[in-house]
């Protein structure tokens, strides 16, 4: 366990900055904490639940120093878009299933991380991330304009959200707009131009950070006070318990378990993509390492902490983690200390969150993931590949016109179709000798020498069940009409597998040959594919050789050398 | 259209030859498809109606010149267990469902073809094609054991045919028994010894041949004479009206369309692959060559004719396409006087079926797929490659535990993710320089020339999301201890592709090893993979270069030559 290999050496100076770096956390978790909860469709209390046992679960079995784990926007999405399907918001149905998804996705994880699964993250590809984070913060932005207006919102996409709105319209309130209008300039400003302001007053730096960072509290501060002072008429957080985290046990229930099985396992995958690049890229500034597995293991933990103490699905935010790092956190402690503010802030905050406006939290979030979104990655796919392209704009419109769920499964689809299809009809070059060199390049590319005798085909891909029909019908159609021809000489520096399929389609192309006093040669042949070929008959009735490398084929079947 | 191309130089000699072609073919085809109909739960003239409008249908469209498409086996297998998941067999709901899957089937088919989605096929790797024909003759021949003793067998699995074969015991029927295991003698004889018996005492080879596939017919003849004449107690065919196929309507009930949705893509699939390896060994025989595309047009035109004259699913049969070729079909004509023939049958036959027995019917059956199991195939796999033995072992356990449509999709999703589980651990290999030579092998495999400060790496894979981690992972961990380490190369000769997240990847790599004073070169890149680079912002901040070749790279990075 990661936590025995700091603890043993924890020094006064590491408890000091781990402690300042605990309080500036706390202070920025309080309010994110209560408006991811919102956004979860869950009472405010289970924000600062899901913050505090989590973290101190993480902080003994994660392997990030800075990592700060707790509800973040996109999980949160994907939690009310899960739960919305089994449950109706504010039920107590509703807050046993959010248990009973953080329970399974911290199994799954856990488990995950025991059998050494990471790898399955690496089937999100980068711009499949990048797009279904850029369109969860346009749904996120979206659902949030209603509390800010007072007009009630649901839906898990675009046109239900659309719709929903345009249903409710007549409760806007514009007593809601303007605080939550006001909050979402003040933030805007907190987050541009508060920190020179304060430097240009003459305040010192660690104070204008601290105070920087406290812009959402005193949005939630003001704007409380302005609602209980001038008793406006709009819709407020109302009674939260002051209490601890309570004990909570997830649902055992089949059915339930099973409709919740393929959302939990979504988001244990983004959960755990997003919180492993989070914590590699703040390892990297120190030259750390993370560990991946040990990784799904921290992860797994704080969600089961969170399935069993009031909470909702969790994960590593980068937010959070930056401020941690940057706030001079040195070890997991600071964590530690995170839940203990936290846990006051639980037992002796919470009455005064009466009339909190929902309308400040909407303002948090709309501010918080207006950052996320980020299109630019649709013109970078496009000007590079157009298979990432693809991926990334079928994940943005799945996500915005049919939810989370679709969107995350649409982008892995889709990337690891597009990967099948190019393989499955592979590059073949052609290729001649390099004058003066031993090297090969492509006929059509380079001023090459060549025979009429021999034909040289470089396969750029494994040979494999989906593409040796699409081989062998090119291989034919290119010898079809060549009475030159006696060689055919396959060149394998790109063939790193031929299966079984491709093995027997091999042996019926080289009879086809035969028929027509074509001989087939191999060259180039990587170790692990002759090998594999040595256990096969098929080397024993090859009509040609195999040759080293493609210029040794060349010259022993030429003149030329 | 095909039938264009053949039917204006229809001579009489090609005439003579169909017409004896399909008498052949129509004395083989009438218990067979009374059979199969059985099998697929249908009453017995259906499978004959399945054997008349979509054989003229596939005539006219098909691009094979001796396919026979009709009912068989496997196809008729999945049909049953499409079927049996929405209607009660026997009832008309389970006729409209079974017209309505052939019309699905038959859609899909034809919009593959037009689409040119033939290569979808190709995800069907050979071995995991074998090992579902090995289960599902497996499971068929278990579940015409019923019939053939009297018992009422049901169900899509291996433990649903057990359990429903040991709830009837009581049904057990000797004289059944008596019937059933007399024809499967005798046929096993006829495939076996009857020709050589026949050419022995003096008879021709052509009515050798012929008498040798009447043998099924002589089996239902003299099994329905013997139950007719001595009364037996055996469960009978009972009435078939006299008539030619009926027009029916498929339903276009959404919900029912939903529920067969998938069966019916499976059947498509399967059915497509089936019949396209028929044609095309078939159609090497005589140098011709098929068209994937055409053939999915005419099987889909063959389907939608079954689903709208009272049939249900059907695809190329590859017994009676042999049988076809062997009798001299010259042109796709035989079919159409094959299915004359058989609407003969349906005509004029059809009252003499009263007494057939059913155990006739299960001999058949039994016999003709006992031919297709054969298990060979694990242990060829096992041999040679273990992702293909896993895939195979994988669909035949599942087929038979859980039934057809369970394992033909277990089969393609194990072949496609142990494919890409293999693909995102590539093999790596550290190269050097052969001597006398300019290529550079596996320094682990070949007595080579290496230089301490230069790390030539060769990627036997493409750069891709699903192990750019792997990668970039491996690469820092070979580096990391490497102090004397100036220039890392990589061979790029098998990376057919680089995509965004790996070129992303290879970014942060490039920005890892200059921290630490290494440059990252690249050699060999390929032509398309250069092409998207140039698009790219990352040669313009590449540590090191590109070189032609990997000797190239070596020779001016060293001072070997």
């Amino acid at each position: 366990m990661p936590i025995l290999s700091w603890s043993r050496s924890y020094t006064r100076h590491e408890a000091g900055q781990d402690g300042l770096a605990a309080l500036i956390v706390t202070i920025m978790l309080i309010p994110q904490s209560l408006a991811y909860a919102m956004l979860a469709g869950m009472p405010p209390e289970a924000g600062l639940y899901a913050s505090i046992l989590p973290i101190i679960a993480y902080a003994v079995f994660g392997s990030s120093r800075v990592l700060a784990v707790g509800p973040v926007a996109v999980v949160s999405l994907m939690t009310a878009a899960a739960l919305g399907s089994v449950a109706e918001a504010g039920t107590a149905d509703y807050a046993t299933a959010a248990l009973t998804l953080a329970a399974l996705s911290g199994a799954m994880l856990f488990v995950m991380g025991l059998l050494r699964m990471g790898f399955i993250a690496n089937f999100l590809s980068h711009p499949v991330i990048a797009g279904f984070i850029t369109a969860s913060g346009i749904l996120i932005a979206m659902g949030q304009v209603g509390p800010l207006v007072g007009v009630k919102v649901s839906g898990a996409s675009m046109p239900e959200l659309l719709h929903s709105f345009w249903q409710d319209r007549a409760a806007f309130s514009g007593q809601t707009l303007l605080i939550g209008a006001l909050c979402v300039a003040f933030l805007f400003w907190v987050r541009r131009w508060m920190k020179p302001s304060l430097r240009a007053l003459g305040v010192g730096p660690v104070l204008a950070d601290i105070l920087t960072k406290a812009g959402p509290v005193m949005a939630v501060s003001a704007s409380t006070l302005v609602v209980w002072g001038f008793g406006l008429d709009v819709a407020v957080v109302g009674a939260v318990p002051a209490a601890l985290p309570p004990l909570t046990s997830p649902s055992f229930d089949l059915a339930l378990i099973k409709d919740l099985a393929m959302p939990a396992f979504l988001i244990s995958v983004v959960g755990f993509v997003e919180s492993v690049s989070v914590a590699q890229t703040l390892a990297a500034r120190k030259r750390q390492r993370i560990r991946p597995d040990q990784e799904l293991i921290g992860l797994g933990a704080a969600n089961l902490a969170a399935g069993f103490s009031g909470g909702f699905p969790v994960t590593g935010g980068f937010a959070r983690s930056v401020v941690n790092a940057d706030a001079g956190a040195a070890t997991p402690a600071a964590g530690i200390y995170t839940a203990l503010g936290l846990a006051i802030a639980a037992l002796a905050l919470t009455p005064l969150l009466y009339f909190l406006p929902k309308a400040t939290l909407a303002a948090t979030i709309i501010v918080a993931v207006l950052g996320l979104v980020d299109l630019s990655i649709l013109k970078k796919t496009w000007g590079y590949a157009r298979a990432d392209f693809v991926a990334v704009a079928g994940t943005i419109l799945v996500t915005l016109a049919l939810g989370v769920e679709a969107g995350i499964s649409t982008g892995v689809i889709l990337s690891i179709g597009l990967h099948l299809w190019r393989s499955s009809r592979p590059h073949v070059a052609e290729v001649g000798l390099v004058a003066g060199t031993q090297h090969f390049r492509n006929i059509l590319r380079y001023e090459v020498i060549t025979d009429p005798a021999v034909l040289s085909l470089r396969i750029d891909e494994s040979l494999y069940f989906a593409n040796t029909r699409y081989l062998e019908d090119l291989i034919l159609a290119r010898t079809a009409e060549d009475a030159a021809l006696r060689h055919v000489i396959l060149m394998c520096s790109a063939v790193n597998e031929i299966d079984m399929t491709a093995l027997e389609t091999l042996e019926a192309l080289m009879m086809h040959l035969k028929d027509r006093g074509i001989a087939l040669h191999l060259s180039e042949v990587k170790g692990p594919v002759m090998d594999r070929l040595q256990r096969s008959s098929f080397l024993g009735h090859l009509t040609g050789r195999v040759f080293l490398s493609q210029h040794e084929a060349f010259a022993s079947l030429t003149n030329h050398a």
